[in-house]
Order: structure tokens, then sequence, then C-alpha cells
């Protein structure tokens, strides 16, 4: 097969890409996150009618947050957009007149480090996207391995802390409330008010007061040094790390990925999770142990993914 | 193929089995577990000779506790056998002029529960053997999964309690520690020591002491309404329901299989973890779940297994 | 010293009530809590005025929620209204004309249960009050311990989980998300959700949601043997008694009270606690045992240990 | 009074010394501690006599690990010597002619140092000592308090980790499991297991193995710079400083004062623990906090308390 098409659904906009078979984007198309559950689908197919305008494209792939059914057809639920239980495949076939195939987003990125990233040339592969939540995928011999009602890797959701920090999903302690980008600004404000003193680089890039403290104040901050900014690195790291131990101890991968937003400070991150990680892992020195790499292709993952899975069918 | 035996190894004993291709045991026989490596190995192989005498076999497959490489021939670390990086398999080849594989005890268990026991049938299962400690073993698509260097499945050790109790690997708060029937004891003794007066029947089944409470004390107290007994197995369940369900967010089988010695008082044991289990499942409505099934084959399940596992090559 | 008045501010309402030296409230009235912090001094001192219209009394005690200075006089900082700082005692002594002693509610309520109610005869008490959140007050050599700069006692913020639940405090895992009327519905919520098969009465009690399960429902559904509404008090138990365990190894005193709208509900709250309580505590037949004891003022300890610490200056 | 007798027994020696009324030790013996109950009494005896040879002394006070109740004249329990019950006041009495208090240890060196160390000036202070364990001392309103029964203060086993680290107390979670002489030592094990190559200067400093390491080399280890001493000392402050942050909540004291082996570390184990402290403290901003103090009498706290419990009868 050709070219086919990646399309990435996100909270704010909807990215479309037609993508060859070596991973390469040929043509993309934004355009904004309608807020009705119907115009997402429209919104969708117009985006794939816009970036096939001037390619042979034989199928799309596309990713959306929230359970995929195991049929790849269905979307039982997204926490962003209002679906529940829709025929995401048929309505967009139906629309565009190509064959469809729906993938978890956080599987479509994992499945796009594997095949055109850092993932490469391993056959046993887990990814973990460190984003606002904490997502990831699973690929264990060369294939991507979704359950068998299609919602495996939902990774964030593991319980690492019983009685723990409450979650979006109504449980507690689930990782992704440890390790996210989310947890990191949520460390960074605490350690922030607990000891301003300690945070003076890192209030400064910001508004002043610890409210306004995002994210990217805190991958800058760290890198000039800012105490509470390196702590809070080194608290995520803690957690990142952790995690990845307990799922080597299920897994036992060649590699895992670290994809998502917090994974674009490269080493600043990589680094205290790779230290922590070898700090947590069972049974050191009597096996060998995975790779701890960093994602290559950004947050094209998902879109080049998604194209990919459409394309093998 | 025809005919296999299948050989399990443990702490005090070894058993050995001929079995046919629909996981019937023709013969087998059991000897004591010698005290040195290389003693090990003699008995395997008189035992292979033993039970192979009015059979024609083909292979022999071998489940030992320990890490396995991911060729199935060296025993990286045996915790209870002093092996470190053993070539079994060249070794008993040598010895029995037979082709041998080997094989993860827990991993061969859960192979013979997944080919003739519980989980026949199902495509992806995950068993966990609730046993002194607890191990498991993973089945994705029909195949057992073992990882990229053939470590995986250690569900034993993944951490439910960050600065938990120590554990035997080295690491702290492992589910095993909360999860298997040394904890079971532990909850038993410490809630007997601190309201005697709920442990009655417990106490009088023993020695009357505390110190004296066994495991199957506990389960006779708690068929017989024992207080404490009860409470210790609805703790025991609700550690191993939550890890069950950790395991669901992460692989999503179609059925988990409970095995191990706790594991044959059935529904005492099976009702509260499956009550937990759906406690604490993540995303509850809008996905589909899998059973938890008790096992079949008791303390068949890794004979049975690995016998094979050798088989199938 | 004759009668005295004790004012009790709550979130809603502010009580004023006439005291005697033996505890009993002569005249009371109720106004509702205005909604600026001026606006609650002038009602102070206006309700004060009501009750004492027809009485000769001699002195004004002032429970509030919040800080309060080791001079019993400012209000350093009160969660539900916005006092910063507040010069408490001189304002409403200004518009009163009588000596005022300002004093943290939970530890008027503890003074309360010494003098008057459960705590009659111990010298040494520990009172803990399951309101919304987890107050209390700590009464050692038949004094009422206020801390060197008046801000002992605050039970509610020892922290019982390493990074757990948030807290409105600011920090995390701290005893009153788990132990408080607030958590008991937060565990009835959950476990309603997850197993909505066992909160049958429960949710027939209310609308029928889990959203709209109150406090109220889970005590009557409780009583009528509803399992979900059992379990929530079960699980407050285990948090609220491992935590008067603790305070036992800290404090050792022949008593705790156990106060506050949760413990309304008697031996169905405080039986489970109790055992709890046994469960956990160090040391056990080694050393003498505090005993838990239900308050026995309901609501009106507060105003009535205002009062009496208004009376002895 | 004039002159009194304090006794601190240790595990392995037995201290006595005349002190006076400034806290000056006049004359001190040392004897090897017994190994039978009745023979560390006679040591006892022996050794008031051999110090009180030159010094007219008027009373003794016995400082003793355990349970001591609140008569201040029985051991209920000593973990390390095998009383039970033992009438230690009486027998000692007995055998010297002179009035004998008896007190646990660690309440004997936290009086020590409010009445001559670190607590000199302050009304209300909370002492800890990490030493192999972690125990330590109330003083509130210039008065050590003991509780109801005596058994007060026993901060090492407050509950800081739920399903936490068992404990020798027979409970798990328990405080001086992470904060203590021997945690620290696990810390460091734990770490230069998981990661020798940032332990080098700490391995060099024993026999080079990491079941070598004692706490004397984490100390001069992380003088020079050792990344896993300096971790080890990080992770030991976590603990304390939270654990002080709970007790400020609990006491509001005006001081904290650290003392035991651990401390005569000085600003090497203080200042992180005042940094954690501050991290974990509630209500920051709103409040006067104490201050956390290095002890200052190092081992002779507790001969010095014990001989002016004595003094104060």
């Amino acid at each position: 097969m050709g070219l086919t098409i990646g399309v990435d659904i996100g909270g704010t906009k909807i990215a479309a890409g037609v993508v060859d078979e070596d991973g390469n984007i040929l043509a993309t198309c934004k355009v904004p996150t309608p807020p009705t559950p119907e115009g997402v689908i429209d919104a969708i197919a117009d985006a794939v009618r816009t970036v096939s305008a001037d390619h042979d494209v034989e199928a799309v792939g596309i990713g959306a947050a929230g359970y995929v059914d195991d049929k790849r057809a269905t979307v039982l639920f997204a926490p962003n957009i209002n679906w529940r239980h829709e025929a995401l495949k048929d309505k967009v076939e139906q629309r565009v007149g190509l064959p469809v195939v729906v993938e978890n987003d956080a599987n479509a990125a994992a499945w796009g480090e594997y095949r055109f990233g850092a993932g490469q040339g391993h056959d046993d592969v887990i990814c973990i996207t460190l984003g606002t939540g904490l997502g990831g995928g699973i690929i264990i011999g060369n294939k991507l391995r979704r359950g068998r009602f299609g919602v495996a890797a939902e990774f964030g959701h593991i319980r690492v802390v019983p009685d723990g920090l409450l979650c979006g999903c109504g449980s507690q302690g689930c990782w992704e409330q440890y390790a996210s980008g989310r947890a990191l600004v949520r460390y960074a404000k605490q350690r922030a008010n607990a000891t301003p003193e300690n945070a003076a680089i890192l209030l400064g890039l910001g508004d002043g007061t610890v409210e306004g403290i995002e994210g990217k104040h805190i991958s800058a901050a760290a890198r000039q040094g800012d105490p509470v900014a390196i702590d809070s690195f080194r608290e995520l790291a803690r957690w990142a790390g952790a995690g990845l131990a307990d799922l080597a101890s299920l897994f036992d991968p060649s590699a895992f990925i670290v994809g998502g937003g917090v994974s674009d400070e490269g080493d600043l991150v990589l680094d205290p999770i790779r230290k922590s990680f070898k700090r947590w892992l069972i049974g050191g020195q009597w096996r060998p142990h995975a790779q701890v790499l960093a994602a290559e292709l950004g947050g094209k993952a998902g879109l080049v993914g998604a194209a990919d899975l459409a394309r093998q069918g």
C-alpha cells in the first residue's frame, strides 16, 4: 500500500497528514477541535479531504484519546470529546469513502516511535507518553498489543500509591497523578509555596506568583539551576523511574521509549528517570536490562503511527 | 509430536511426568530435591529416565523457579537452588539424550492452565499463582510471552506500596508481600495478636499460640466463621484484587486465572478477590471486563505446562 | 465567677448562650453568619447583647475555626471567614464591654467535654471531632494545651498517607482526608459507583444517584444493613482507629473522646473505631490503654466550653 | 537538694554519674551490662556505690529503655533487658538506701537537654533522639509529660507509612523504620546495591562490600561528597522533617531538639531536616514556627537528665 492519512485528534486541534511508507509526512493541515461530537467527525472528514486533495491515498488512521474497541471501529469512551460508544469508523468512512482504522492516540504514538523513531530495531518496546497525563503503548513480538477488548496499555491508571491522590478516572493513586506534566507543575507549586527562597528563578520566569507557574517555566528554571525546579524534575523522575521498573518486571521489553511534552526536555528529565529506573529495578545483576530511550518523533508520533496502522490494515 | 515429559523442580521435591497431547499424565515419579546444584541436575536426569522407561517420549520440559534466559536454556538465577548462569538445558540433554526446554515454573503453570485448564478458549490470559510467594505468566495472542530477555511476568515484584515491606528481592513494597500465602499468615498473626478474642477458632486449630498459626488453620477457621481468619482473607483479597485491576489496565486480558495453594480454597478466596477487583477496576462501565477464574489443574499445572511447552518446541 | 457567655461561630450560623458554672445553658440565640469579616464581629456583639439581656454575665468566650494566637486574642487565620490577623478580642470587647477570650472551636469543644461531658474525672484527655473535617483538643494535667503559639492540636493535618490525597491546607495525605464526614461520603460514593448492586438501600434513600449520596443516608443505610454503607463506616473506622493509636503513642491519655457529627451515630461508628484502635495499638499487653468514649454534649460542646474558658479567665 | 546520681542503662554498658544542680558531672563510672535481669540491678547498685564514695548524694535517677509506669517505679517492659513488670525502684532502693526515680531513657535525655542543653529558656520543647531507633520526650509548660500511664512520647512508633516496613514492635510503618540510624544504613545499602558507581567513596571507607557499610562510613562519605551517602542523609531527612511537621501540628512547641548519634553529624543532617520540616509544615505563613535545634549534651543527656529528675523528686 502507498500513501495513507493519519489523523490526530487533540483537545484543542485536529491534525491530519499524508504519510508515506517511510513515515514521511507529505502534506498536513490543522483545524480547531469543534465543540460537539458530531462536529468533530465533520472536521475529521474535512481535514482528510483537504490533505488528500493532491495525493492518492488509500486509507485513514485516526488516533483518539479514550477507549477504542477491539475492532478498532468504535470509541467506547472519550474523556475530552463527548463520545460514548461512537461508531467513528463507520461515520468517517461514509464521509470520506476510504477504509478507516481507529486507534487510541497513545497506542498510535507508540506505533509511530516503534516503526520510524526510537524503537526501530526492537521487537519488544514499551512506550510511555508523559504529556498532561500519562499514556502509552505496548509492542510485543513486533505487534501492537491492544488487549482482548482494545483497552490495554492504560499505564496512567495503575495504582502506585494506595489511598493516594484522586484521579479524574475516579480512582486514587493513579500513576499519572505522580508522573506527568500536570504532576510536575504540582510539585513545583508545592515546593515554591513552602520554600519560595529556593524558587527565585522559577518565580521570576512567570508572573511572580506560585499560581502562575507553568511547565515551560520549570524546564527553563531547572536549566538555570533553580533548586525548586530541579527538585521537581527529580520528584517526577522518582515516580516515572519506579513505574518503569514495575513495567520491566511485567513486560521485560528491550527498550522503553519516553515521549510526550515532558520528554522534549531531553536528558534534563531522561537522566533522572534512568537513574531512578535503575534504583528500583528488581534482580539487577542477574538479568539484562531494557534501555530507556527518548522519543524521536515529538508531537508527530501519533499522526505518523495512525497512518501506518491504517496502511497495515 | 506424541508424548513428552514435564519436570517440576520444587524446593523440597522434584516431580516428573509423562504427558500426552491432551494434557493427561500417564506416569509420574517424585524424588527429594538434592542439596547441591549438580545433584539437582542428576536427580532430574534420573527422574526423566524413570518415568520414560515404559513410554516413548520425544522431549523434556523443565519448570524451575527463577530467571530463565530468552533461549530457554540457562537458568540465570534461581532463588532456592544455588544456580547462577547454569546451562541447565545442555547438562540435562547430555544426560538424557532428549531435547530439553527450560521454563520459569510460573510460566509453565500458566501455560498448563491456558492449554488444558481454566484458560481453554481464551486467547489472552494472565495467570497469577498465589503460593508462598506470588508468580504468574502472560499469554497474549495464544503465545506465552517471556519478554525480550526471558524474565517477564515477575508479577510478585511490582511495587504496590512505596516504602512498604521489605522483600526477599531487596526491594520494598512488592506485591507478593501483600498477596501470597505468606502474607495471609502474617495478616492472621497480626490480627490474632491484637484481638485474640476474635481468633478463638483459629487459635484452637493450631497449638493455641499466635506463632503456631499456619495457612491451613486460617482456611479451616474461616470456613467456621472465625472473624480474624475471615478478615485475613479479606485483607489478602483487597491486595490481590487491586493488583488484578492494575494488570487489567495494562494487559486487558479476557480472563485472569488465579492458581497456587491459596486458590485451592476456591470461592472462599476467589469471591473476595472478584469483589475487590471490581472495586478497583478503572473505567468500569465503559469497557468489557476480564473474568476472574479459579485454576483447574492444581499442583499439576507446572508439570503439564512444561511438558506441553517441550512438545511445541 | 458566675454566668458567662459562649459563642460558637460556624460557617452558616453563629450561636451564643449564657452558661452557668455547671455547664447549663440558660439562654441562647442563633443568627446567620454574615458574609463579611466585619459583619461577623457585629453579629457576635449583637448575639451577646441579646442573650445577656436577662442575665448578669461576666465574660465572653468565643470559639472560632482557625488559628488563634497564644494570647487568645487574635485570629491568625480563619479558613471560612476571611480573617487574617484579626484582633477579635479587642473588637468584641469594645462592642460589648465585657472581657473576651478567643479560642479555637475544636479546643473549646474539647474543653466542654472535659469539664461537663464524657471527660469528667479524667486528667489527661484527647478529644477528636469528626465533623466535615477533623479537629480536636488536648487536655494534659487538667489544662487545655494550646502550644507555644496557640496552634496545637491540629489533628486533622498530620500526614497519614505519604503522597496521599490533596488537602485544603495545601498538603497531602492529611488525616482529615481519611477520617471525617467528608471522607465517609467519599467512601460511600466510590463504593456505590464500583458496586451499585451492594448499595441498593443507600441509593434508595437519596435521589437514586451516586452523586446524591449524603452523610445522613449512609448512617440510615448502614442501620438497615446496606453493604456499601457498612463498608464505608468500616473504612472510616480503619483510619480513625489507626490515628488514635498514634495519638496514644504520643500522648498516652486516659481517655479519647470522639465527637462531631459522625459520632452522633454512636456505636455504629464507635465500635469499629474501638476495634481498629485496638488493632493498631503498640505494645498492647505491656501497658494500660485509654478508653475510647463517645462525646456527650453534641453540638453544644463548643459553646459550653468557650463559656467555661472565659470563666476561668 | 544538692548532688544526685544519674544512671543510664544501655544495651552494652551501664553509666552512672554524680551530677550537681547545674548539670555538671562530678564523677562517673561505667560497667558492662550484665546478661541477666537481676544482674543488671546488682550492677546498678554497685555503680551507684562506686560513684557516691566521695560525694554526699541524696537521690538516684535511672534511665532505662522501655515502658516505665506512671509512678516511675516499675519497668513494665524493657525491649533489651528481660524486665517485665520489674519493681526497679524498690529493688535499687533496698540495695543503695537512697530514694530512686525510674524514667524512660529518652524522657531522661529530653529532660537533660531541656534543663542544661539546647532547650534552656524554652517552656515547650519536643526532643527526638535519632539513635539506632527513634525515641523522644515531651516538655509542656516546663514539665516532663509522661502520659496517664507513663508511656507517652513513643515517637518512634507512630505510623508514617500504612502497610509499611515491619517494626520490632510488631506493627508496620513505624516512624523509626524511616528515621533512625538503622534506617540510614538501610538507605545507603539499598542505594549502593542499585548504583555502586555512585558509592565509590562510601564503599572504600568500609570493607568494600555493601554489607560492610556502617553508619560512620556514611557520615564520612557524605562529607567527602559521595552521592549515595548524601542521598541517604537526604532520605533520612525527608522522613525526619515530615514527622517533625506532624509533631508541630500536634504539640506546637517553641523548639524541637534533635539528639542521638545521628545528630552528632550536626548540620550535615540538621540542615536537610530543617528544610524538609519547612517543606511539610502546615499553615506555613499564618503561624509562628518552632526552631529545630541540635542537641548539646551528646551521650550525657540521659544521665544528667535522670539525675535532675531525681533531684526534683
